[in-house]
């Protein structure tokens, strides 16, 4: 942490390639740190030249004064190795490698990524590949970032950290422009050593940091980034994301319909949903959130003001209000008549929202009064300040109307600017007023706000565990359908009544034990798809079961050359929603999907997914969550005259489900009960299938 | 249309209620005309001045010394309508009434708005409760709005017509801050007279209009509209449409699912798809999509160059058009080729897109060179150039590199601009190169080129016409289900065999003649609902049905206190995938409407609308677009070993049902088949419910 805090609060800064010319990438970043007055010693390393930009400059790292506490590092990929052996054996703190041609060119340069690495020693390293960092509350830029020509860098509460040195120069200066302060900015690229989440953790104990904002292209690793996003919560720090690769399908050759149905993309919304991390949608709200986020302010509900003194951008502000579910009531009896006197004699309708109140809006002591009223108002969780080209003529009167009101209490306030002013949006931010020219940006900073206000399901109660014995040594690969219900069963999930049969007569037999009708299948590990291949026969009774028994294993052999010794005849479920219960386990971890069966469930994508804790199985309310998620709840809860199912038994196996999965750990690669039958009211659920494929090298403990 | 013409390009002016303090919204019209040099005659009228900002002032109407073109009506609603009385009288062509507390302020607005249309007499108005209009081409503003305090507004080929008139003065704003030229920008409000249609009409033939923007709230007059809409398609000029009201759910008491399944919002949707009308989602496409539209370039694919020289934003513009199914494929081996040669000795990844030209991007000539090689590339539909911080610093040599490029071909070239730029932006857009800041928008806009050049399905062949004797003559009311289907069948629908009972015997001999099994319903042409009351029972036979006939009497007395006389007993269709197909009158129309059936797809919202033509019924291609866009299309095509329906009788059936619903015309309040049954391939289709109400009001012809 200590050699973190001096990467972003340097005493002294060596620049190893520093160029005399403040035109070229390598000359930028002292004359930067000139610019911004940085007050410790600043170390040129070049041995071509003696001085540069005033300052005396050293041949080699060898012949700096003393060792530096971070050494930016400008020279290219194989020099920028040997630079940082020399900074790690001097006892520098930290480097910053902005050389390319390491990890992101490919093999050769995965080699040399290795050898910067253990060059590095103890030292901390960020990057390489990056465009460096800036913390603007210091005012100490460690960067070439072009945008740090712009000589207005207003400091802040938002912190961004980003995996692309491009988007970083790209948000500062939109920060800026829009007069949003940022604390610290900090491009990770390969990150070698130092990560995204090493910098979380460093900036929830920051006092300068409010709110951290993530660039993502990809999370290393999971597990460390769901210990500091949850810290972070702990510690009332938003997380707002913005993850990019949302187009690539990342559905890979999946041996369950799990897997495919989860799809990359899904898994990351599920895990930052779950952490309370904030995903945005589009790289506008990934600066217009943070604005609202650093305002403190919070959201108790949906109900929102609107008061204008422009009657369209009321209307088009409510209307996109009303898209995302936002309600915008009529003031109630007693705030109408708090604005009707404020009125005076103008008649005004009151009676509606948006709140129209064309005089105030010229009035700055009329519009403070009506802000504090709105405020005031248990109607209200919040309101939005609009602003139209009359307020525009006097934008400090109008900025002061609003921040002298918000003292009132802590709902959240909003300006919308009706006409192009991005001078007014710029001085509404800088007084802490989130102010945006797009009617969708209010809907989703509100919907962020919310979010933001929800509590978390996984800690409403601890997830559920199980003890079953022998799991660590389970074999490796794909357990047969059996063998996966016998053990499901023992986790408390209800299977049908089965046996195993190896001929005509055994089929028969069972089929009279078991009564009817009954299902027959091929009983074989390694054949998961059984319908595919004829393997599965439904509706049989004692009378048929055995012509359909030969007829099988004709079918099944003209589709694959054999047919497998054992069969499974089992009691067939009847009455059941036909639901798909499964574990799939991806680079983030084990996600658990729920879904609508069947062919034409699987057509609407009707799933939702939640990721296993790091503990035990899901909890109640996270199953409950997930059942309701789904378009097909309202038939499970009874619709139209539908039975209603057994939901506190459906809840209770996606529990025991989870816990299952859970104790099975990493060896995991997937599993999925499909169909999963849920029966009426107090009948409980019934898994009709059962596919559980174990990683074959992971080794039994 | 001479007098429209007048409106928008006045000789003479008249200002009605002017006042000699530029200050005021009365005083605001003169001096934004003396602004911008208005080269005819201007007229203050006010009895309480002689001279007003230089002008001679006339105390009233009737002493100005010629009928003006155009009268500017600046007073109170009841002052304004003898003012506006006085001017028709005297010959003025048009005037534009600023005053509100007409329709809009409820009933006794409304009398106030009916006087004054009877005041216009032959004369134009323009309003009442308008913001005015403005011909930036001619440099007339004829409004109040404080947005023409901005000295820069820069002419171009975009008209804007708003239903707001606050709304017009923020995109007055909005569009000369980005550099985006207006022809025309008309408030027409409370449309009296004038309607949005008129002006569309009118902008049609205007040659310094490309695209025509409008601003709508509701559609008055949607025969006229759809008119005007295919004349401006035909006349190449798009119409581009934001409509709120989206969050209204409209859903009245329906006497159908039609009904409620269409929601107004979705018929909208339909309405302005079908005339090729693009509908944008969010107020900043608004903006974005005409500014790429009057550039006038054609989108042929979906595959798209991303050119940078800053590798983050590049991967986010890719990243963003992936998630909008646009394809960004590597550059072929030509390409390639020519690219590399173009970056000399530096060795560049060329096997991706985004293609990073980084020395290309900081020499103005290379950077040419690469977007010609983009744009001659047999592998790309279109170009989006990124400029980067190093870009922003020579704006001028980035936007002549493009603009010199832009001669290639006709494929659309974008520009994003990454960092904080609105200047560049402006920059961009006013040498005709759409320039953007959110990711979002390039996609949206590509969206909206892609959209435009697709052919309107409605044009591919006349829609079907059928012709039933006596359909003038149908009385008003629901329809019993018999003869509902006798009708149907008339029309080329396949409905089942079936009897009208009264008894149990007739029922018992209905259900041996038609064979089993059968279904049994109540007939009656005021219950529609049947299901909802016990009036519906399946899977009879001759064996069973008498019970059932007794029960079902008892059953229905106990829901509704009384049992029809009549009874339908049908053969029961088997086999069949379960549809909806509708129809409901709107105020925009009639909308045929295809969807999944049953409970579950009821769920999902599966449907899909198509607004019946002026004439006829829907053609094949229209019908077949509709089966194509429900989700559950692959079923119906045959989905994983599921059997293909007859999907040709489909497409014919709501060919023949849409053609009965035209051949009807406004009789028609609603109509349904639920469910359509569609059987296996060469089987046809069965309609096995029919629902038609017709009008009462509605005299035969």
């Amino acid at each position: 942490m200590n050699q973190i805090d001096a990467l972003l609060n340097p005493k002294s800064i060596a620049v190893i390639g520093a160029s005399a010319d403040p035109t070229k990438t390598s000359g930028r970043p002292i004359s930067y740190l000139l610019k911004h007055n940085f007050s410790g010693p600043i170390y040129p390393v070049n041995p071509k030249a003696t001085e540069i930009q005033g300052l005396t400059c050293y041949p080699n790292v060898e012949a700096l004064p003393q060792a530096p506490d971070v050494g930016l590092v400008l020279l290219n990929a194989k020099r920028s190795i040997e630079a940082v052996r020399s900074l790690s054996k001097m006892g520098c703190k930290a480097a910053v490698v902005l050389a390319s041609g390491f990890a992101e060119a490919g093999e050769s340069g995965m080699g040399l990524q290795d050898e910067l690495k253990e060059a590095a020693g103890s030292m901390r390293l960020l990057g390489p590949n990056t465009i460096g960092l800036v913390n603007l509350n210091a005012g100490i830029p460690l960067s070439a970032s072009g945008a740090l020509e712009v000589s207005d860098l207003p400091a802040g509460d938002v912190a961004v950290v980003s995996q692309s040195g491009g988007i970083l120069g790209a948000l500062l200066s939109r920060a800026a422009g829009r007069g949003i302060g940022l604390s610290s900015l900090i491009s990770t690229s390969n990150e070698v050593d130092l990560e995204v989440s090493d910098f979380i953790e460093y900036l929830i104990d920051d006092d300068n940091t409010k709110v951290i904002a993530l660039y993502l292209e990809s999370i290393r690793n999971p597990q460390r980034f769901r210990e500091v996003a949850i810290r972070a919560r702990e510690a009332g720090k938003p997380l707002v994301v913005f993850k990019i690769g949302r187009s690539e399908a990342g559905a890979s050759a999946a041996s369950s319909h799990t897997g495919a149905l989860a799809g990359e993309d899904r898994v990351y919304d599920a895990f930052f949903r779950e952490l309370g991390v904030i995903r945005v949608n589009t790289f506008d709200e990934f600066l217009d959130i943070p604005a609202v986020l650093v305002a403190g302010r919070k959201l108790a509900g949906r109900r929102v003001a609107v008061l204008t003194s422009t009657g369209g951008a009321g209307t088009l502000i409510a209307d996109s209000l009303g898209v995302t579910a936002f309600d915008t009531p009529p003031p109630d009896v007693d705030t109408a008549e708090k604005l009707r006197a404020l009125q005076g004699d103008t008649p005004t309708a009151l009676d509606r929202n948006p709140i129209d109140v064309t005089l105030a809006g010229l009035q700055p002591d009329l519009l403070r009064q009506a802000i504090r009223i709105l405020l005031e108002s248990d109607s209200y969780d919040a309101l939005v300040v609009i602003i139209g080209s009359s307020g525009l003529a006097m934008p400090d009167l109008v900025v002061g109307a609003i921040t002298d009101s918000l003292d009132v209490n802590d709902k959240p306030v909003l300006a919308y600017v009706s006409p192009y002013a991005p001078d007014t949006l710029k001085r509404l931010n800088r007084a802490k007023i989130p102010g945006f020219s797009s009617p969708e940006s209010c809907s989703a900073v509100l919907e962020a706000l919310h979010f933001t206000g929800q509590p978390l399901l996984s800690a409403s109660a601890a997830g559920a565990t199980i003890s079953i014995p022998d799991l660590d040594t389970l074999p490796g690969g794909s357990m047969d359908e059996a063998t996966a219900k016998a053990l499901f069963r023992e986790a408390g999930i209800q299977v049908p009544e089965s046996r195993i049969v190896t001929s005509r007569e055994e089929a028969v037999q069972a089929a009279r034990e078991l009564g009817e009708p009954v299902v027959l299948k091929i009983l074989d590990a390694s054949l998961l798809h059984k319908s595919d291949i004829g393997g599965v026969a439904l509706f049989l009774n004692a009378e048929n079961i055995g012509d359909r028994f030969e007829q099988m294993i004709s079918e099944v052999q003209s589709h694959i050359g054999r047919c497998p010794d054992q069969f499974l005849v089992e009691a067939m479920v009847a009455g059941g929603h036909e639901l798909i219960l499964g574990a799939n386990r991806d680079a983030l971890g084990t996600a658990i999907l729920l879904g609508a069966g069947g062919v034409t469930a699987e057509l609407y994508k009707d799933t939702t997914l939640c990721m296993l804790p790091e503990q035990g199985g899901l909890n109640l309310d996270q199953a409950k969550a997930m059942m309701q998620k789904l378009t097909i709840w309202p038939l499970l809860e009874g619709y139209r005259g539908s039975k209603p199912r057994d939901t506190d038994a459906l809840a209770q196996v996606i529990v025991n489900f989870s816990a299952l999965i859970s104790a099975l750990g990493d060896k995991v690669v997937t599993s999925e009960i499909n169909p999963l039958f849920v029966l009426p009211e107090g009948q409980g659920t019934v898994a009709a299938d059962a596919v559980l494929v174990l990683d074959d090298e992971t080794e039994g403990a």
